[in-house]
Formats: structure tokens, C-alpha cells, sequence
């Protein structure tokens, strides 16, 4: 089969000055809420962030990242229980979902909506990023949203209209992740041999000598994705999760 | 503008006895595997469901729901720190991932990953349906596929030919998820204007009548997911996730 927008598809981190208009954010957003969701509760919100004054108290939330500073909006998404259990007291019924699985079904739909916006964007020639710093600072971005109880941000997406092109960068083999039936165990050799193509290549080779590393992996561990940074951040995501409400009994 | 297949888009519950190819299977997998990833780290792994037995065996995970007895094949797409901690240790380098923090990283690339397979599904034609028993049953599921440390079943999908037409379900206004610049601080009176759709619903007022309800609200809290169930839920994911190396210290 020939190319087609799923097989090329790139993030765009770098965004020209075009302004993308609100009509067109309210219109991705509308007709990505047609996308899945988990008992039709639709558990999620997003914010739009297009002020100026506003992205420069986020921006610096998302480390600076140039994904960030340059885009035209930046979208929290967020899971949220607090509208549903709202309309529950209002109703006259008593909502049970200040626990952990609750949390899980609102992220799961909150991850599947933003990645609906994500497509119907990027078909409308679009640039998107995932902002992963969301999680970093996940505390101190529901403050300067405003969130209340029962909402936590868990994914940030900027968009923009793309400046130039961007580079594609390797993926796995499809064996590596498509497991038939039941999960296979490969071999050492096997997992090496998976992992080539990322070893190989000449820009992650780059990266690997500039860093004064032995091998790519290092750079995962040691400078990108650290045990000790990660450790932190697990407690004060969990720390977010208590003080929205969401682990009331765990 | 006019209709598209992100509008129109319907979840399938009842599908054909036509078998959905495993190239075809494959080849949506390997074009999925261009959805935007963490670090280009790919955390995430999905096992294909297809034969009589396994299928025999997992249907009833998932409540003998026609949704998932009548498909083609069922993907359980996991959350997998397993294959790329394995490859950091091959390498030469300590991967520190077994903690909550990464978990939520993986959790988001496997369910990014699961959207786009739908997508790319949904416009080849066939027919999809979240399984969200996945997270009532996921310690059953994780042994039934012989899942690894490190790797959660996180999402369920079901795919095959659709059956006939599937009726498209109410959705809340575009005002209800949009908040701009600030998380907007609805008065009880907008709540309930902006879940009117459902409340005053055909289909929802026959499943109000049917359960004996006083409320829709009531058919989610009492019926659909009850608190008594949902704490019982978030206790057996969290032994899960401990038990898969995912909370070492939390």
C-alpha cells in the first residue's frame, strides 16, 4: 500500500507566527468529542491557552521548550470527574469516584480524546507536539488553570502551523511491540537486534558521543529520563491525585 | 463545514463473521506505531486475540459482552517499560522505570497508540469497540497472555466488519469540555442545562424507566459504576501495578 497521512505523519516542534483561530480549536474540539468514551461519561476538559499573559506563566511550566514558547495554543487536556459527579448531586444520586479506578477510566478517555484532537489537527495541516513536561509540573499548572477537585491535567498538546519541515525519526519494527496470541518472551539477542535500528542511527549516535555516553540507552537513563527525577515526580503526582480527591481510600 | 468521518464516527458493538486479515491487523499496528511516543521510547505493547481457544478463555474477561465475543480479534494494548528496560540493561545501563511516574509515561504512549489504531481500523473500513472491562479484569488478563513484570493491560479493543448500522449516542455541547484561559467555574444551573441533552434523552429515558430510577445520573451511580465496585477496582489495578514492579516505593 502507498503512503498515506498515518505512515508519514511527524510532531511539529517548531511553528511559524500564524495565529490559529479560536473557530477552528472550537471546531477540532467539537468533532473530536465524537471520539471514544468510557460509558458515554465523556471525563475530560480542556483548556485553551492563547493569551499572552497566560503563556508566559505556562510556558516556563513546559521547561521553555520551544514546542511550547512558539505555538499558538497550548491545550491541557485533563481528566475530570468533577463535572460528571456534579450532575450526579445535582440529580439526586450520590457519585462514587474519588478513587483510583475512576481516575484510570478519566485518564484513559482524557489520552484517547486529545489524541482525536491531535488527528483531526494534523488533518487539517496542523502541527502538533505532546508536551511530556505536563506531568512534571502537573501541581503547579492546575493552579494557574484554576482546577478544582476532580480534575487533573494529564496530557499537553501545542499547535501551530508549521514552520519547514521536520525530521522523521526511526521507530521499532512492528515484531517488537505485535505479540500473537500471548506475550513473547524474546531472547537477549533478540531484544538487541530489535533495538538496532536505534543504536544505528546517525543522529542518536550523535547524541550519544556529545553526552560523553557509552550508548544510547545511557542517555535515556542518565540524562533524559533519570531514576531520581522520576521517583519525584511519582510522589507528587500522587501528591496531586490525594489533593484532587482522587485516592480517597489508597 | 461538512460531514467527515470524524463526526460520523460510532464505537460497533455487533459485527460479521468476515475474519479481519492478520496482515491487515498488522499493517494498521505497524502505521499506529507512527502515533507520537515519549521520547520516542514506545512504551507500550499490543497481543492480537484471535485464536478459537484464547478467544474461548478471554471473552469471558470481558463479561461475555457481544462486543468482544463476536469480534474478529481483541488487542489488549499494555503499558511496557518491560522490552525497553530490558534493552537499557543490555546496554550497559540502569534503568530506573519501576516506579508510578513511568507508568503513567507508559500508560499515556499505550493509549495514544490504541486511538490511533482505531482510527487508522474505523477508516479501513472495519468496526471498533473499547473494552473498558480491561481494567475490572486486568490481573486475570495479564496472566491469561502471559504479561511480563513491567508490562499492564491498559486498554481493550475489539475489531471486525460491522453488522448493519450502529445508532449514534448523544453527546454533551462543545461548552461543557472547552474552558478558555481558565477552568470555568460553571453555576449549578449551567451544569444541568449542559447535561439536558442527556437527561432528556429517548434512549435514557427508557433505561431510567427500565431500572426503576429516579434519574439517569442514578443509572451511573447505582447500576453502571457503583462506588462499592469502583473501590474494589482501584485496589486490585493497584495490587496489579505493584505486583508488575510499577509502585516500588509509593
Amino acid at each position: 500500500m502507498g503512503k498515506d497521512y498515518f505512515s508519514e505523519r511527524v510532531s511539529i516542534r517548531n511553528y511559524s507566527d500564524k495565529e490559529v483561530s479560536q473557530d477552528l480549536i472550537k471546531h477540532i474540539i467539537e468533532r473530536a468529542m465524537r471520539a471514544p468514551t468510557c460509558g458515554n461519561m465523556q471525563l475530560y476538559s480542556v483548556i485553551v491557552t492563547r493569551d499572552a499573559e497566560m503563556k508566559k506563566r505556562l510556558v516556563p511550566l513546559h521547561f521553555n521548550q520551544p514546542a511550547a514558547a512558539g505555538a499558538s495554543v497550548i491545550l491541557t487536556v485533563c481528566a475530570d470527574f468533577n463535572r460528571f459527579s456534579r450532575w450526579c448531586r445535582l440529580s439526586g444520586a450520590k457519585p462514587g469516584y474519588d478513587n483510583f479506578h475512576s481516575f484510570i477510566m478519566a485518564m484513559t478517555d482524557a489520552v484517547i480524546f486529545s489524541q482525536q484532537i491531535v488527528t483531526i489537527a494534523e488533518t487539517e495541516g496542523l502541527g502538533t507536539c505532546y508536551l511530556g513536561t505536563v506531568n512534571y509540573t502537573a501541581r503547579e499548572i492546575s493552579e494557574l488553570l484554576g482546577l478544582p477537585d476532580m480534575v487533573v491535567p494529564v496530557v499537553s498538546v501545542s499547535i501551530g502551523y508549521p514552520a519547514g519541515e521536520e525530521q522523521r525519526c526511526e521507530r521499532l519494527p512492528v515484531d517488537a511491540v505485535m505479540h500473537v496470541e500471548s506475550y513473547r518472551n524474546d531472547s537477549d539477542n533478540d531484544i538487541m537486534q530489535l533495538f538496532r535500528i536505534k543504536d544505528e542511527d546517525d543522529t542518536n549516535k550523535i547524541f550519544v558521543s556529545e553526552n560523553n555516553k557509552s550508548s544510547l540507552a545511557e542517555v535515556f537513563t542518565d540524562i533524559r529520563y533519570p531514576e531520581s527525577v522520576n521517583l519525584q515526580v511519582s510522589e507528587s503526582f500522587l501528591e496531586l491525585l490525594r489533593k484532587k480527591g482522587f485516592l480517597r481510600d489508597n
